[in-house]
């Protein structure tokens, strides 16, 4: 269907993408399976791709766009109907409600179903695009970084979050492939452990020096001074600056305040969704009681009746935010308040 | 050997002592086991008692206080002689090296060893002492609770952790009693999980409502105004009012005092250490990292080598705490400042 298009090939440290002469393939690392097993599974059809978002075997805002997008890029190079597109994209789009790339990756596509070659390449585009924003984020996010810093960080905000090197995680990266000599503390993030499973591997992995911990060990960090700098990743901003992100960011921002760190939201515009006017008008999910009676599918030490509050995400205050760390721009309170995300 | 003694029966949420004519009996309920199975074992034998407190089947720094009192207590009143009573008394107060409860309820049996009616009568009545401090926090505490509240406890505080109700917990439950119509919010409190083992399971069967959560989520919970009061225990307070307790306790009171919400410390006057100047001067253990990289003994699930933050405790400075509940008072700021404490 794509024939006259030339061959690509796409890697990240989460996605395998290849369309050549011998069709499309489209593998993910399944995220479930890290740090134990480095396991790829197919990503081409729709229905498999919603299966992996919804279990998280692939996540990271960013990265679900990214990986919806080549889907469909897939399907069409394999010559899938205009109408069959359509409902694909709109299932893939409802895959996860709060992921506002996700939405936008979709409806860049949308129109294109009937046009296979102009939708592969709207999506392969899509990947050099989020490529080129981890840049711009990890550039002008480092040049903050100070020598020396130890750096608070929350869920995973690195190269499987995203087609290229991150988010927070991104600046991180550069500011010690700068020779800043910092020292990361990685939240383990529960429920669902992306800190502990996925960051602490991508750390090692990079050979930058970190130490893992309890969500709630957090606070004695700054009470003893170990935290210069807070850096997250964000979910969705809105058009004030406020932002929701991985549950459990929120109170890393009300200590950081308390103890006067600097706290930083890292993410690509596109996460901005102006249309969004504030935090109370994001969508906060909530997920299966079974991932706090325990881990799910491996464990259980909660009763097995137990009532549990498990919202994915909270919403910090744009008050909480000392800068907003975009790929074309770092944003402080003062433009955000002027109206620079509205 | 005691019949001279009226018969007694002491039973506790996790202890079943019974002294009468047909002899003595000591069972502890295994809380390793909950919440799924209620395991009654027995702990008459010092050997078997000293197992149970190492392997956490007992926990909680009044409960193994009580449990190796009555163990004595039982080995008394089968005729032990002297000799062994005191070899025993000393194999049992090693068996958790920083339990200061332990020590100190060993400590006054010791001399009673050649009077066997004594050592019984003692170490029932400490028993007894801590049923009645439990009583005091209660209902000192729960005067403060008002109709309707939600409150936010973190670790376990109940009728597991003393040989009476407890100490935050045992307010809960009072106020519950009350009719006052509480909501429990109960942090999960990793890395060890006492409040999504423990704390959910006795909520549970007592009726109490209540809604388990990552400790990450306490902060979207104060943002919508769902906690009206924190209520947590302590294991060292200093005599300006700091207070060491579960790692994960000081971010509460900073999320406390951002949101304008009541924060207290509830804990027997033992817990109090004069000696101790302020928070700086209490030891906070550093426990294996194992238990960050998983569940012990049970499952891994962030890298093997990964390097790990695993405190066991954090501080909590007296400034963020709104009153401190004792056994036989409330303190308010101007009390601990007045040096109600030193």
């Amino acid at each position: 269907m794509t024939a006259s298009l030339p061959s690509r090939r796409l890697r990240s440290l989460g996605l395998r993408y290849q369309r050549d002469a011998g069709g499309a393939r489209l593998e993910i690392l399944d995220q479930a399976a890290l740090p134990d097993r480095e396991e790829w599974r197919d990503g081409a059809e729709p229905e498999a791709m919603i299966g992996h978002i919804r279990a998280l075997r692939v996540r990271g805002a960013p990265m679900i766009g990214v990986c919806a997008a080549l889907c469909l890029a897939v399907q069409a190079d394999r010559g899938a109907a205009p109408a069959r597109l359509r409902e694909d994209a709109r299932a893939l789009r409802a895959a996860r409600p709060t992921a506002v790339n996700l939405m936008e990756a979709v409806d860049r596509l949308l129109p294109l179903c009937a046009h296979p070659e102009a939708l592969v390449q709207a999506a392969e585009a899509l990947f050099e695009e989020e490529v080129a924003r981890s840049e711009g984020m990890a550039t002008r996010g480092a040049a903050l970084v100070q020598p020396g810093e130890g750096i608070l960080t929350h869920c995973n905000t690195g190269g499987l979050a995203t087609s290229g090197a991150g988010t927070a995680l991104a600046v991180i990266r550069r500011a010690h492939e700068q020779g800043k000599g910092v020292h990361v503390w990685v939240d383990e993030t529960r429920p669902l452990l992306q800190g502990g499973r996925l960051t602490a591997w991508e750390l090692g992995r990079l050979g930058i020096p970190y130490h893992l911990l309890p969500d709630g060990a957090a606070g004695l960090l700054f009470a003893r001074g170990r935290v210069q700098r807070v850096l997250v990743g964000a979910d969705r901003i809105a058009g004030n600056g406020d932002f929701a992100n991985k549950i459990g960011t929120f109170p890393l921002a009300v200590l950081a305040r308390h103890h006067g760190v600097p706290f930083h939201v890292v993410a690509p515009r596109t996460t901005v969704d102006p249309s969004c006017p504030d935090g109370t008008a994001i969508p906060i999910e909530e997920r299966d009681a079974d991932e706090v009676r325990g881990l799910v599918g491996r464990l259980r030490w909660a009763p097995a009746d137990a009532p549990v509050f498990n919202p994915a995400f909270d919403v910090t205050p744009a008050a909480l935010v000392t800068s907003w760390i975009l790929d074309d721009a770092v944003l402080d309170a003062e433009d955000v308040a002027a109206g620079a995300l509205a």
